[in-house]
């Protein structure tokens, strides 16, 4: 496979994260996405291991595929997290993901101050700032739904990612708006507006209940849940957003399925998402 | 069991609520609160159904015991909504419940229209303004975590919940405040200031993890989990509030053990956020 593949109308936003289909090999997901006529795709930093990240840049670039963004540095409490952040935005570069999402962590073990943890994300962000623009690679800050604050991110809101990234230079630092996470906001909308050119990734995925245990995988492919995903879609674009539109699931059953039925699912997630 | 106990020395301010100890008769409930020198208690509408309200009435006058809150009303998408609330606000009234708390109910089955949801909500809230106000029991809008947005409670934050409220008269309509809820919100505790006069309802609830499925179960009692209750009892302090400080906790483990039991430990968490 070499060259461009020209992607079926109306895909050209289009990205899928390849979290949506977990257990389809990096190789057979690059097939797949060209077979699709999908030509952008979100990674994680796991599916850089077996090729190594020199690796993976030459499969995707054979491929005609771009990558959108890297998930994910952050963890900021973790006493490795410099080291491990500058590690990400250097494999960041060399795929070529012009965005490192960074999930923050949650409270240290045993601690209950949050604003205590929230200044030190801050702080940690700051320090990798200088890394990140001498990489070319934008950090992006995601807020996690409020039920992650304790164990994943203490960042809960597009406001509070807002409030911090703008502190950096615009070209260091950005948000990522995934509907899942913001979606029960009553403020999202102005935050939307407010976020702008600081919007550096942007992702759906559906909510859908009961929740699971430990409420991780407890994500619908866009759809399937009740999330105007088209509101989300007008917002960002209202708000000046031109850039690619991920769809990042994560779910047992749907990691269950063969990855190119899952693919064309969220294609049509989308699809519908767009049309909206 | 006449006339009023004494409080055991610092529990002035505590009042146990009954989903707390859920497997504890409200006989039993009662003289297990007058042995602990405890004299207050919130109630759910379940515990009223054996003794009829004049009878659950009667029974904490003769302990001594007077009532902080009622859970609850509410669910507004429900066909019956009107007249359900209708009928909470008297039994509130006939127990001599001065609060009665309003869990708001979700999306409507196949709605992804949350705005549309809350304004519904608001409406519904209005149009039992004055029977609330007839019967001298204050509404009290509950913000519940946004984990339960879709299916449990589209108020999510202490700041939307005082938009709603603050378009009724303070003696009408006011907010509740449960730890459990709200404290990932990096906004709570201007909004607890905010809150003031508003505040009819404070709860203790600790946030715990891994979440079970349906997450409904998963709160700890006060000081098990990540929760700086100290810092709850401090802001809704010095916003003015002097009311009651309930303990209302859901989980299967704790519903398993003995009221007694579970409501020593209730009184220790209470005495320690008091403490703080």
């Amino acid at each position: 496979m070499t060259g461009r593949v020209v992607p079926a109308g109306g895909l050209e936003r289009f990205a899928l994260n390849s979290a949506t289909t977990k257990h389809w090999p990096l190789p057979d997901l690059v097939a797949g996405c060209v077979e699709a006529g999908v030509t952008q795709v979100g990674l994680w930093r796991e599916d850089l291991v077996a090729p190594g990240p020199t690796g993976a840049a030459s499969l995707l670039r054979d491929a005609g595929l771009t990558v959108t963004s890297l998930c994910r540095g952050g963890f900021f409490t973790t006493p490795d997290w410099y080291d491990d952040n500058r590690r990400a935005i250097e494999e960041a570069a060399t795929i070529g993901a012009p965005e490192l999402v960074l999930v923050s962590g949650g409270l240290p073990p045993g601690s209950r101050d949050l604003d205590g943890t929230r200044d030190r994300i801050t702080e940690a962000i700051g320090r990798l700032v200088p890394d990140a623009l001498a990489a070319g690679v934008r950090l992006a800050i995601e807020p996690l739904h409020p039920m992650f604050a304790s164990d994943r991110c203490a960042v809960s809101t597009l406001g509070q990612a807002l409030d911090m990234a703008e502190l950096f230079p615009v070209a260091a630092v950005g948000v990522v708006v995934d509907t899942y996470h913001v979606w029960w906001d009553p403020d999202v909308w102005r935050q939307i507006a407010r976020a702008a050119d600081r919007i550096a990734c942007f992702q759906l995925a559906d909510w859908i209940t009961p929740l699971p245990a430990g409420v991780l995988l407890g994500r619908g492919l866009p759809g399937t849940g009740c999330v105007d995903m088209a509101r989300f879609v007008r917002a960002v674009d209202a708000a000046g957003y031109t850039g690619p539109v991920e769809v990042e699931v994560f779910h047992e059953e749907v990691w269950a399925r063969p990855g190119a039925e899952v693919l064309a699912e969220a294609v049509e997630g989308y699809r519908a998402a767009m049309a909206g």
